[in-house]
Order: structure tokens, then C-alpha cells, then sequence
């Protein structure tokens, strides 16, 4: 069963009667709540226990992580953000989660600054599939709709998505790259937009069905560490 | 100086009353004089002209082709549909417009179906830039509208672009991938949604800048031609 | 259980005592069997059968095809070329192998020539992983060496790969991009270099192994067809 | 006039009386003398001036700076790392050369560790055209040698190259991803993998060859600096 740990930064809900009553259980709970139902083995990891949840143990014990931040990103320990990109490297999935864009571990992943344009308007986001065969659209039919929504605007500065799965449109008239596959080492990584702390997104269906499928995909098995460093040649030299 | 044929069908202008009040000169007409306007060498080729316009002659003189067809897509032959392709792959430029995904010289080059949605509506539509640094972005600033034109939406069945640059909002609730770069062979490709035969789109300021910044990317000189076949030996076999 | 339709033109074995002597039960029962032995449901198609052994029917009961031609090429049916053209666009798995590379299918599949050098002096390929976590590349190590093949070298006209995945070099001093996914419409496609006819390629067990992982990939399940054509807008339109 | 900065660690040069006898003005020197030779305005700066040479003066002078650095990637400063990755994502070119690979720069570019396999054998490169329309390519033939070079090997762990220009063939059986462009932001990166300090290479001609055409492909004017931020809507959000 693949073993999926829930990371959030859970400080909004607890500081915030408006946004505790979105998510009473922490939005965490809500993501670990529809990947139960999916039929994940999911767990839970916030900033503030100890190493932010993220022990060397419960990467070693984890097959795919999904990341919610907001409001705290500078409060992540840089040593604990190498130690999960390290493991992300070396083929641990994760599923980073709409302000997850702007969270060290995403840009240090990217390289580049993740900025894109906001505003919260609680407008309607239409959600398209622009790459049906990809598994991660399994079951979404064409578009769903969120009726209230942070926009995200383009343009996303995030490299090109090794495969981009699904694009906004928003009421107020932007579009954004809401769905994007990077490859990187051993890992796969999916960028996945909604999610603002003051909607109830994280119990939509269609938005449980997407990160259900991203944790299928980011956690498909991959072949053996490769051989880096000196190596001894294959085909004799001396003739040159 | 950029030598740019303009292709266009060039039948619907002739036959509605409507779509030539929008297109006295045909729409060939309105996109060469942009073309002029940014400093080309543009000529024009119609489909009722003998080969429709795209001899051997024509084709060796032409740095990029623009392609506009819509209701006789069929009526082109197919051996200068093929010739035109070799073209291509050779190394001129093609600037595919809006209803040429259709045309079988796209199909033929991408080698997918160029299938969509659209709706005929004179909604409004928004392009988005998403990759501010690439060459046809220049001075577009980060979108533009058009009041009226027709809807085109996702899937757009074509293989991944190598560079997507321009993504579309519309009205009625859609997104399309707009300004799509393809690299075939030698050749530069570049996929532009707007220009539907009712609405003066090829009379629009920012249209015939993208046009134009495309023309000047496909035009860009290239290496030699490679060579391909029987080839012999770099090093020495024998060793083994 | 998976099942595969292996084609192959089945000429050269029949007129030559050499080659007949390396694949007694033709190229395409080399391939069929070591299929079989993976687990798969695999049957066979050749050139001279009726429809080239593709009917619909047989088509419709197939979730991959491998192919493999070579000197009669321009004998395979326009008709039949584009009934295969469209079930791969449709969902069908493909398996382009070795000369396959100039097949009407492939170059209709990539819009390109399919061009390349070739060599054939009998010296040894060897195998490289540069993706290693793709599915293709499971078990098969970091490289491996198939003594004599016939030499393909860069550059290959074909689209540049959606994935990149095996990339040979040859003792003459080439190198060649060897193992190349397509996605196109809702199909896979596979392109796998080795397998000059004179060789006894197809029984190797690395080779066997590519095979199997590429149909294995090419035969994932994938999302519902989209909807094309004319749409009702998903927002009113009114207000503009 | 492009205005490239050449940056070098300059540390075997001064250390080894046998790499002083290759490179006897440094790599930079033999780096900056090709570059203007090819018609740049070329500057150099080193590990031990102060700032590393990197001020932000100098780095606002700059079009593309080129990095080779070895021995001493751990002795580059972070605060120095970060402004220069910056000055990248806001249109600085970058052309990383051989053991570059691991620097602390491209690996933050990168989010990947940039690992790689090697062999100091003084061993035949071949460096081969597989994009042969890139302006990286230009003039180069279809491939060139390099009699003495140290090898590196696959997979290099990088993200997919936005596009792929060079493969190289090594004498002892190994092939790599030579010629590597990233677009990051609005910066244009290129890694070009030759460059060993014990041998001659940066005086070989086409060595210079593709240095200047990837600096002059790095330097290509780009659009403006997108907007990032909070935004008003630009369609009316009552209508819902």
C-alpha cells in the first residue's frame, strides 16, 4: 500500500476562526481524509513538531509527500528542506499544493522562483484537461469547476513542465498552468494549483480524484540508483 | 530581407458578402500588408491559382510560408501539400493560422488528428504570454484581448509543443494552448489560434506583431543540411 | 492479459538462406515468442496476408503493435498505413523497431523523414540508460552491449522525443538516440533501434527485456476520448 | 557589442606546474582570447578577487557569463551563488563548461545534484550534431574529436534539457549529453561539457566555435520582466 505522508504547514488554522471553520481537522486533514478514502496508507506532518514531522525515518517510510504552505515558509529548517529534496531525488514522489509554489523546498527543486500572479476574489476557476492520456486525468472528464477560488495568474516562473496536464481559466480572465509534471533525479513531482486556506477545496471530489491520481503516478516504481563517479573503461584505449 | 508568402484559401471572401466587408483585399491581403507594415517581403498565393500559388519557383524563394485555409481543406492537392512539407522540413519557416490545424499540410507535419472545440460566438478572447522570453513575446506585453472572435478549446490534438508561448481565455469558460512552437526537421513551425473570417483580426495591432515576431523566429538562419546514409567508419573496427 | 500484434514485412527471411538461417521462425516469431515468455498475449501479422494481416478486427483486439520493416516499405497499403495511423492516435500502443524508422507508419506518426546514417560493418553497440527512472529502463542496468549490429548514427530526423530514454554508441564512432517516446492522440510510441535482420538481435535478453518493458508502457491505460467539435459556452456570455 | 564575463576558479593553473604549461594565462585567459577573437567584449573574474569577482556591478555589465570551476566549488560563497543564480533568472546568459557540472551555481539552477561518471584517460571524444537547425550548431559540421579529453559518462543527472544539441562518443564506450540548453526564468543556460585543465581543449577551434555560438545564443534580446503579484480582475467577477 503506498505509504503517503500529509505535510502541512497547519499555523492559518489555528490562528484563524474563519479559516478553522473551512477546515476544522487542518487541511492536512482533509488531503489525509480523501487519500484514506482513495485507499492510501496516509499520515500526517506539520511544522511545528519536531523536524517538522520529517525525520529521517518518515522520509525513509514514505513513498510519496504532498506539501501545503503558506504563511511560514521562512520558518522551514533549510537542513530539513536539503534532507526531503535529497529524498525527492532519490525517488520519493511529492505532490506540492498551490502556495506550495512559493515553499523553499519547491523552488530549490526548480531553480527558479516560482512567482506568479494572485488575488483573492473567491471567483470561479474552470480546470481543463489539455492532456487526456495522461494518468494523472484518469476520471476527471473534461473540466471541473471550483465556485470559489484564489486566482493564479500566469506567467508561472516555474521551467517547463516536463509535462503539463491541466490549465485554469479563471472568472476574472487569467489562465494558469494548474497541472505540471517535472522529472527530476529518481523523483516525480506534480504541481498541483488549488487549494486557498479560506475554501473548502480539499474536500471537492474532482480535486480528491487529482491528488489521488498524483500519488499513483508519483509513486509507480523506477529502476535502480545509478553508478555516478571514476569508472574503469569499457573498450580498450590504446588503439586511438 | 525576409521573403514571406501569404497563403490563404481565399474562397469564403469571395463568396459572402459579410466576410469581404471584414476582408476586401481577402484576408491574404490584410496579413501581407502587416507583414510590409513590420519591414518583409511579403507576396501572396491562393488556392485557385495554377498549383495554388506554391510552385517550386515560389517555394525556393520563401523564407516563411503563412498558411490560412478553413472549407476546402480538401480541395488542396496532395503533392503540393507534400511539397510544401518537404519545404519545411528543408528549413522555411511556417506560420500555421487558426483554421489551418485542420489543413492536411499541419496534420501532415504534426501527424495527429488537430482536432478542438469551437464555437462560433464573437466572445471575447484573452491571450495570456507564458513564456515572456521567447522571441514571438516581444512587446506583446503580458496579454491582450480580442472583442470578438471564435472560441477554440482543449484537447487540441497535437504532439507537445517544443515551446508553448501564448495560452487563451475565452468568454464561455474555455483555455486553448494559442501560440504553439514546433521544430521539424530544419524547420520552424509555429501554431497562431486567432483569425476567424468574420471578426478583423488580421487588422489588429497585436495579432500582426505576434505574426510578425513569428516570421522573424522562423526566418532565423540555420546549420547545414546534415547528411544522411551509408556512412563509413570514424575509428577502427577491427580492434573489437 | 496484454495483447500484442507483432508485424513484420517476412520477406527477407523467405529469400535469403542467410538471414533465414539467424530468425528460422521469422523476425516476427523471434519477437513473438520472447513476448510470450514475458507474459504477454502476443500474435503475429505479415506483409503478405491479407490486409497485411491488420483488419479492424484484428486491430481492435490489439493493445500494442510492434512493427518491423525494411525493403518494402513502400508495399505497405496508404489505406491500411492510415487504419493503423488512426488506432494509435485512438489508444493503441507502438512499437517502431530498427529500420521500422522508415516505414510509411512512423513518418506519417512523426511528419519528419525519419532519416539517419547507417553502417552495415557487423561492429558492437552499447546501450546507455540516460533516464533511468523510466518504466523502459527497468532491469536493464546501466548499459549493455550487443556485439554486431549494424550502425545508426545522428542526427535522427524525428521530432525531438517527448522522453529520452536509451542512447547507443558504435565502435565506428557514432552515437544514436536508440530508445525515443511519442506521445500522440492517446497513444505511445516507442522507438527501439536495434535488430538489423543478419543478427540475432531479437533473442538477446536485454533486448527482449526493452521490448517487453516498452509494451508494458505503451499498454497503460489511459483516459476517455475527448469531445471535439462544437460546443455551448460554460459561462454567459452576455455581459461582455 | 555582447559583453560576456569569464569566470574561473584559477587554482590548478597557479598550483600545477603541468596545467600551468597547458593554460599558462588560465583557462579564462585562453577562454576570454577566443571570445574575442570571435568579436565579444570579453572580461574575466576569479575565485580569489574579492566578491569572487562577481559585484553586482559586474554582473549588471554583464550579457552571459560562462563558469568553469573544479577544485574549489565549496569555496564560492552563497550570498555570491545567489546573486549570480538571480541575475540568470532575470536574463543573464550562462554558459557552464565541464566540471561546472557541480558547482554550487548550476546545481541551484539545476535542483539536481549534477552527478555524472568519469574517467581521467586523456581518451577520443567525439562530439556529434544531433539538433543541427540550433544556432549552438552552427558551423560545426556534423561532428568533431577531441584527441585528449577526460570522459564523462550517463546518466547525468540534470532535468530534461529544454533542448538537446551535442551528444558526445568516448574511446572507452561511453556516450553523454554534451550540449545541453535550459531555459530558467528569463536566462538562457547552456552546459557544454568539454574542458578538461590538463588538456588544450579551449584552444581548439571548434571547442571556441561552440562557445561563441552558445554566448551569442544566450545573449538573444528577450522580453520584458513580467509582472508578479497581486492583481485586479479584468473581467467583471459579478456576473458568477
Amino acid at each position: 500500500m503506498t505509504r503517503v505522508t500529509v505535510w502541512n504547514e497547519y499555523r492559518q488554522e489555528r490562528e484563524s476562526a474563519e479559516i478553522a471553520a473551512v477546515y476544522p481537522q487542518g487541511i492536512h486533514g482533509a488531503i489525509a481524509d480523501g487519500l484514506r478514502d482513495a485507499g492510501f496508507d496516509a499520515r500526517t506532518a506539520t511544522l511545528d513538531e519536531p523536524e517538522h514531522g520529517l525525520t529521517d525515518d518518515v522520509l525513509a517510510a514514505t513513498d510519496v509527500l504532498t506539501w501545503w504552505g503558506h504563511a511560514a515558509h521562512d520558518q522551514v529548517d533549510d537542513a530539513i528542506v536539503e534532507r526531503v529534496r535529497r529524498r525527492v531525488l532519490d525517488g520519493m514522489g511529492l505532490i506540492v499544493l498551490h502556495s506550495g509554489h512559493h515553499s523553499k523546498l519547491f523552488r530549490a527543486l526548480m531553480g527558479t522562483s516560482g512567482d506568479l500572479k494572485w488575488r483573492e476574489a473567491g471567483e470561479r476557476e474552470r480546470i481543463w484537461v489539455v492532456d487526456p492520456s495522461h494518468p494523472i486525468a484518469d476520471g476527471l472528464g473534461e473540466s471541473f469547476a471550483l465556485e470559489q477560488e484564489e486566482m493564479y495568474g500566469e506567467p508561472f516562473d516555474v521551467p517547463a513542465p516536463d509535462r503539463l496536464v491541466l490549465v485554469s481559466w479563471f472568472q476574472g480572465g487569467e489562465v494558469f498552468r494548474s497541472g505540471c509534471c517535472f522529472l527530476r533525479g529518481r523523483g516525480r513531482i506534480f504541481y498541483f494549483r488549488p487549494g486557498h486556506e479560506t475554501h473548502p477545496t480539499y474536500f471537492q471530489p474532482m480535486v480528491r480524484r487529482v491528488i489521488a491520481n498524483a500519488v499513483r503516478w508519483a509513486a509507480q516504481p523506477r529502476g535502480d540508483r545509478p553508478t555516478f563517479g571514476n569508472q574503469q573503461p569499457l573498450e580498450p584505449l590504446g588503439g586511438g
